[in-house]
């Protein structure tokens, strides 16, 4: 499979898979305009916290070539920075991925090495996640995940799935059970779709179904990934963490967070202080389907996410070990 | 609005309103043959545990009258009840409709009488459950309720949502927040929809959203039907119902099953004893969609109902009052 984000510096754009086309259609999507990302963000088509990090950061630095090096290149510069930055507000990784970029020089020249490290350091990253991650698995568990963390959600190998593809290459069978997600059903179009192509096992539910599941005691793990991680351990991660992660401790099925050390925020002291996006009400009543599946102009409550506290999160998986909420804030 | 279930009986028809085309068209269905009736049930163009259980009734009564009365009569009619029963499994209502049915007299206008009696039973009952639910809301209360448990479960008035009908003949502002309720999204079609009509305030949210809805103390209480009740308080409902009742009893809300007597089934000691019907895959991926939503051929788990244990139920709102869990088995 392509990589989720890419950097094709010979034609200077920013390649994406259109992820608002799976599982139907593998598109890819080659911008230049900050336009285009904005556009690319915003509506989804990539989507993930690391990844939406990386094409942050490729992004800058195709604007940063397209630009003319005249003297409002700074102004500019900056000015498609906080464009960028105001797409989503949720996941901490444009921020970092957008300061990580500017900490150096701007010519973009080194805007593009630096665009190249940080996709380089998300395929590294990632790969140490799943090699600690996959330690947790035995052969013939069957793991609950939430949302889509696997390789669309990153540059290469994703967070919370990557434990599985690290395992399944260490010949141990693993059975992932996927919620769906609503709204935007990240689990049903990219998690089993994705594992799908890995040729990893996978069972589609609707998210109200985890009940039950938890309670039949089929379910060994749940790994999620997170889009900020405050310094108390709280993380917000895609709408239903919450609910899933006080069903797992009603049942006492062990519940991962799955995330880099990038995604902390040491600015946030609690899950209180992370922001979280609400969303349009059509994605609710009309996304997806053939006809009006609510009457018109029904008010929505459409939060793209919640927040686990982190009494609820038996541990983060991470490129570092494995560490408890309370060894979190490693400085 | 038009009664959900009703008896035609100059043309001698069962007279339904089709859900599945709600909230975009409101078409009527008269139906008089069993293949007729069966499919309906079968694909919830008539749905909702008292609905149902009416609809076999009259249902009954209408083949009763269409049948020869030659020597097999008796054979006949009996083979059609065991049609009907056998059409949904976990909803106890039709069961005790058909068997209320054949209690008495076999013979068409004596059929046609009690099926008339059931009907008018339902209305009552439900009117009282709303009478007796009323008690427990202030104006201004926020009230969360999952699938459809309104007028389009039963004949005219509904079971959860009742209440909530005549807290407002009494003049208090009641507002509700329905759980779109995946797969069938009976709570964006029919909740959302019925509530609209009546002038009743209605917030719709997926499903997952319910845990930072509740986190957020905004809800005072949470109102569900219930499709079969064991004797010890047990309650099967739509999926997703049980992880409702952690989460409420995990924040403190109570949580209200409102159901006829007529719901309890004596023979089931517990919960587990409840036959949970099994659903078809398409429902969750491609039901409603414009275009396929997960991968082809993914597997699925789509169990229609699941069990709330008595714990997590605050009380019993029912015809005759409200009633505790431990203090239900009234025989």
């Amino acid at each position: 499979m392509q990589d989720t984000v890419s950097f094709d510096e010979k034609r200077n754009r920013l390649v994406l898979i259109d992820q608002t086309r799976l599982p139907g259609e593998l598109k890819m999507l080659s911008l230049h305009t900050i336009e285009e990302m904005e556009a690319a963000i915003r509506t989804l088509q990539v989507r993930g916290a690391p990844a939406i990090g990386v094409a942050a950061a490729i992004g800058l630095a195709v604007l940063a070539r397209e630009l003319n090096a005249d003297e409002n290149y700074e102004a500019n510069l900056l000015a498609y920075a906080d464009r960028l930055r105001a797409t989503r507000p949720t996941a901490v990784n444009l921020a970092w991925a957008l300061e990580r970029m500017l900490a150096g020089p701007h010519d973009p020249e080194s805007l593009a090495l630096q665009a190249m490290a940080i996709w380089e350091d998300d395929i590294e990253t990632c790969r140490r996640i799943g090699e600690h991650g996959s330690a947790l698995l035995r052969d013939g568990d069957h793991v609950l995940t939430h949302c889509n963390a696997g390789r669309l959600a990153a540059v290469r190998y994703g967070t919370a799935l990557v434990p599985i593809y690290v395992a399944a290459e260490q010949g141990k069978g693993i059975h992932v059970f996927a919620d769906e997600t609503r709204p935007l059903l990240q689990g049903a179009r990219l998690t089993a779709y994705e594992l799908a192509e890995a040729g990893i096992p996978v069972t589609l539910l609707c998210d109200n179904m985890a009940a039950s599941l938890l309670q039949s005691g089929k379910i060994n793990m749940i790994f999620v990934g997170a889009d900020r991680i405050a310094r108390n351990g709280d993380a917000a991660n895609k709408t239903g963490s919450l609910g899933l992660s006080i069903l797992a401790r009603h049942y006492g099925v062990p519940f991962y967070v799955c995330a880099p050390f990038s995604t902390v925020d040491f600015h946030c002291a609690e899950g209180m202080d992370i922001p979280i996006e609400q969303r349009a009400p059509e994605e609710v009543t009309q996304a997806w389907y053939a006809r009006r599946m609510a009457p018109a102009g029904v008010e929505v409550y459409n939060p793209a996410f919640d927040v686990i506290p982190y009494g609820n999160i038996t541990a983060f998986v991470t490129e570092n070990g494995i560490v408890a909420p309370q060894n979190l804030p490693v400085p």
